[in-house]
């Protein structure tokens, strides 16, 4: 049965001009600020209000990560905006989702979109939108989602070399969360590949078909937003982004890597799918065999001696046989030998 | 059932001289002239005539937009040619419909083509040819369509940035307008896509298929459309191109994402359809399994049936059976049983 | 039914020296050539015999061209090859058939090989070589076809820009000629598309699939042709090629676009014709539906109304129904019911 | 039925040393030599034995070719190494079979391996290798072929250019034969697939898509030959390859054309022949249509008489019919009626 | 029947710091520690303990071959990393499974990522992992399979040129024994292709196509792991790598031969494999044909003799035929020939 179409049409705004912000959002989410400060020695962390006026003093000694989750309303996009110096364009870009993943260099900062799925059924991007600067980093949100928690855990832990380093490699360290969490995605498509395969083999049912359909979309939609997504890495690792210090570099071309293996898999899922289809036709053609073979067995048996019968059961005055003794039971036997016979054909045919 | 081909060829006029003026529309729309005036104070617009030399004095303290709908007869086009001193092969360019999106650079304008597509059934792209000067913009247009009446809306309010910019941001802005434009006809395309698959889900008949077809090429036209698109805009954000100031480059770039959209939505559809040809041949496939499903069940249970009863409608003289009083009842329980063992039979391998 | 394959194959000429001049034409058509001159003012034309000794003084101040239409005698070729002193390579390129379009230069012209198609049925390509030179342009036709008949009206009329241009100016507009000859075949193609649609609309027969198979290689022809013809145009236009100039590089910019169009339009005939087998091979499992359909309904009302009856055709000496009375006539009734409830129920499937 | 399959792989020998020279030719061919030495007026050939020290004094006045036919044991061809300072790969290379076309540029030398192919049934690829030198050129064959009997027949001869010219240009003459002995094997591949279409036509068998699915395969083998084989010779033109000189690369660009052309068959031959096995699968299931209809339409015609013809085989006491006089006659005719409306509405429906 | 799905998911590690080392293999290995030391007079080697410090004194004058053998555990590989100063992301790609064969360049060492199959069934890669420093060489090997024996014999036995060259050599022999044993693999698969193939020919099943589909996912698994193969071979070919001598290079272009070798039969396999996808649908097609041929005789030729029969064993009274003497004898004749010809029929149409 389908389901709804996953294919993501951005709210059109003919008409409106550009840089205009606003909340097409169907339902809204209250906004959520979390700010977290470290450097090597200190770290800090608290709930913000939107009144963020108390958090834009961003020093270059430490890194301010400033997670901003939820629908934010324009008013507070633009209060940001002025803070931080950010383009209406990448405001604009922020409030509308539906984007595929990109990198845009801006001389102040950078600006990254990513899709962030959370579960496969159905398949739905969530768009996560990170601002590099020199010494803060600002992630937005749509929806609380619970993927940063660890990241953030390990910050606050000072585990590993995060607190050694600048925004760039929180930056890094957000990518490879959201390329780890790609896996988990792959692996329930994987499994659901597997009921698919399962499905063909003990009851192919024509709902087969949609969901291997279904599962089709599912995986272009993964592919849609995990080869702009390489992109984006590539652009990151290879060009001199200004926001991206060497040390860094090594760890994002680790995350290129991971992207390829994730689009590895995804290109294998697609051609097992097509398969899929294959087995599916066939299968319905192997039922239809199988319900031929049964009608010809039947009737190939009884059309014949159903024959026979009712050659003794005409009326003509004069039939030798009818007067036999044993007539009967002789006709009765022949019959039995006959479908014997045709029983053994059968059999050797392989059809019963 | 297939409809009117939705192919464009371009009228051909082999042997005509190139650069020749003529009109081959069907049908003739009248020519219609508005022009508008503005700067970051002033504004002004009026429905001109076909006596346009009062609106040739386009200076640079202000853009002159000057909008032209409908067939403009050869003669027309040839002052206005003189004019602005247009090429003539641009002015043929203008007149022929059927061009796919481009993007030339003149010493004095840059030439636009850009496609709209108005409904979905037919697909049809009507031409729109822009000529962006130093200070003035001339969009031609084949038929009234009302797509840019937001924009000079929006111009006439004085809102956004568009009236603090040259005539390169208005150009944006109707590429803006036109690339919005699609959106709105891949919404129309869904719709269509949803209703094939309802149709298939629930009454899979001939003209699905057909329906199917008519959808890949309209699919195809819009593809082939887009795709010169995004290189037209993809020019005018990379190179150097002397009409395009810097500030409206980053602009540009926010209408490219969207042309990426257009594509990877169309490229989804062009997915879905072909799937949806494998679920329709699966379909039919799936009516004649059900069909020859019923045939076997009920031959399958009463051509042995009908054997047993003519074995005793068979005229021997010595048949004891016959002579039994309960005979007859005996042998329609047998039949009865053999009937049910076969429904059981059949009941399990689900075929009924 | 196929016709002859379409496919051509170079005559191989495996052991012959290189350079070697041989007409392996399977037909000679005599040699005509026709000289034309013509400057601004001037403009002169004769019918040449083969002693060509009189038109090879081109000089620069007029623009000599000279077609060659028939095979042309080796002598006849080794002597122009002298005359305008043409590489060996190059004037056996012009005696074999069957080269794709190219486009090579030389020190002292330039050598373009191009096709022209005459009809669709066969779709056969026919090779035009041009050489261009400072002042002359030579064109060869292996058959007269009248396509340059228009070009050469025009040259005679004056009309256009054409006399006041050089030979660059004369190839431009032969490729102009032979680029609009493909709409003619395309529209040609377009209707052979159309008929074979309607074709599988109302009567779809295994003829059906073998004329897709042709214009499959019909379309697969044009494409082999117009591809490299896109690469050759694509040449003139960019490179800094000698004998091309500025004025004319941008009329060649438009050939392009048409040559584009021509691209496009193949490349929907071929998802079309693709589409279109599709639909073939549904229309074939439809009637085999509708086939079985009448098969399962005739055979599943009568089969067991036959059984009833021959339930009272058995012998049985005690058989209580025989003897009532309205017995015939009750199981006449019976029998009419379960037809009759047997006719709703498929009337309810849909299956009559 | 399926052959042997043709793909070639490689005899491994995991675990040897590079640059080991063993000959694992499963048949042993005895090694022939025959040497040409030529020069604009001096010719002279002579069959050589092993004993090859008479000829490797090659002087710069004159051309050497020495043809080697057969599997050179080790020690012969580390001898020929020795006396033209040849690198080991390269008579590893030369040793084993299996490599496709490819072209190497060493100092003294440039490498060039090439494939002949004998036959199409099956297609075997046989590997000629080639070593150009500033005055010699070397050519090794596994088997005596005869293809370039022709061309040594012209050298003897003193025909065309190939004795004014050097090494290089007897390079391109050999590149030449065997290109054009790819158009005789396109020939034979051609006709072959001719008899395909007429078999599908007349009486497709199983085999029928077996023999699509070798032809497929050889199709294969010869695009895996002709792809590298394009890149060797648009090396040896553009490139500025030290043993090709200019005039020669004039020529070189022939046998480009001649491989453009022998890829654009082989593409269409794949396009063609995977059209093919689309009629297969639809002859297939019209023959299964013309089996149905013949079942149906006995069926449909006997099967409600049958049940009329019992109807009156009942036993009933009371059946008035049975005592009318003309009750027989009656029935008959108005079977015989049934049947014909039947026939009739058959003919209608183009069944029979 | 579909077996365990092959696609390999690296094992996520979302929340875990970056550079972090654990063993995640399934089943531990114990590590073994293999070292060889050669130079062109020396050769010594000895099993290593975990006590690695007594071969870390790595001098230039001779290669240190160091073999890890197993799952090495995090304290041992960072031990190494210490002992030849190994970046932390580098030890962490040894120990996680499931890369793509890669090359990076680090400035003390070369870091190269290859994959070994031992067998087909299910294909699985192993994971070999090779640093290459200016006078050592390091490969970690998940588990013992003894693909370097051979090697490590010829370093032993000082055969070849092995011993003479540095450990860029010993790299590339390494590289060289890998790529070799894809033909192995590659000889297996095309083993059980030719199965599939005699499978398909004489008892088509659907396990075949399930086969099928499991020998494309192997064919798809062993391409996902040679093409990037191919692009370490070319960048270690091409690019100035510094831990490459221009000696081995040449070797390395031999190996890249080899690799292109693998691709081209693994597209083949694919091909060949596809086309068996629709010689599988075909015979099923084709069974089903054979059955429904029975059917249709059978009933054919006995259905009209039935309706015959059961005509005289009407019980009308006045039936002329039925008194006739030789009624009985002429009926049963008439159906003789009937049948006759039925048979005749049907074996003309080669439908028995």
């Amino acid at each position: 049965m389908p389901k709804k179409k996953n294919v993501i049409i951005m709210s059109k705004k003919a008409g409106l001009s550009p840089g205009t912000l606003e909340n097409y959002g169907e339902e809204s989410h209250p906004v959520q600020i979390a700010v977290t400060m470290y450097n090597e020695t200190q770290f800090s962390e608290y709930e913000g209000e939107q009144d963020f006026s108390t958090y834009t003093h961003t020093s270059a000694d430490h890194v301010t990560w400033i997670q901003i989750t939820g629908m934010a309303p324009p008013e507070f996009l633009e209060k940001i905006g002025q803070a931080f110096s950010i383009h209406p364009l990448v405001l604009e870009d922020i409030t509308s989702s539906g984007h595929r993943p990109k990198c845009e260099e801006y001389p102040e900062y950078l600006f990254i979109i990513l899709q962030v799925f959370e579960q496969t059924e159905p398949v739905q991007p969530q768009q996560v939108c990170i601002i590099v600067g020199k010494s803060f980093l600002i992630t937005f949100q749509e929806k609380s989602s619970g993927i940063f928690e660890p990241l953030q855990h390990r910050i606050r832990n000072g585990k590993g070399k995060i607190r050694h380093m600048g925004p760039d490699f929180l930056a890094y360290a957000i990518m490879d969360v959201i390329v780890d969490n790609y896996f988990v995605i792959l692996e329930d498509v994987g499994e659901q590949l597997e009921d698919i395969e399962a499905a063909l083999l003990h009851h192919p049912a024509p709902e087969t078909l949609w969901n291997i359909q279904e599962m089709k979309q599912t995986v272009m939609i993964l592919r849609r937003s995990v080869w702009p997504l390489r992109d984006v890495i590539n652009a990151l690792e290879r060009e001199d982004v200004a926001f991206m210090t060497q040390s860094t570099s090594l760890y994002i071309r680790d995350v290129y890597d991971h992207t390829i293996q994730v689009i590895d898999i995804l290109e294998s899922y697609r051609d097992i799918l097509s398969g899929l289809v294959d087995i599916y036709l066939s299968e319905v053609s192997n039922r239809m065999n199988e319900i031929m073979k049964v009608l010809t067995v039947i009737a190939t048996i009884f059309i014949p001696l159903t024959f026979i019968t009712s050659i003794y059961g005409m009326n003509f005055l004069y039939m030798p046989e009818l007067q036999m003794k044993w007539g009967y039971f002789a006709v009765i036997s022949i019959m039995g030998c006959i479908g014997m016979v045709m029983v053994l054909y059968f059999r050797k045919k392989k059809w019963i």
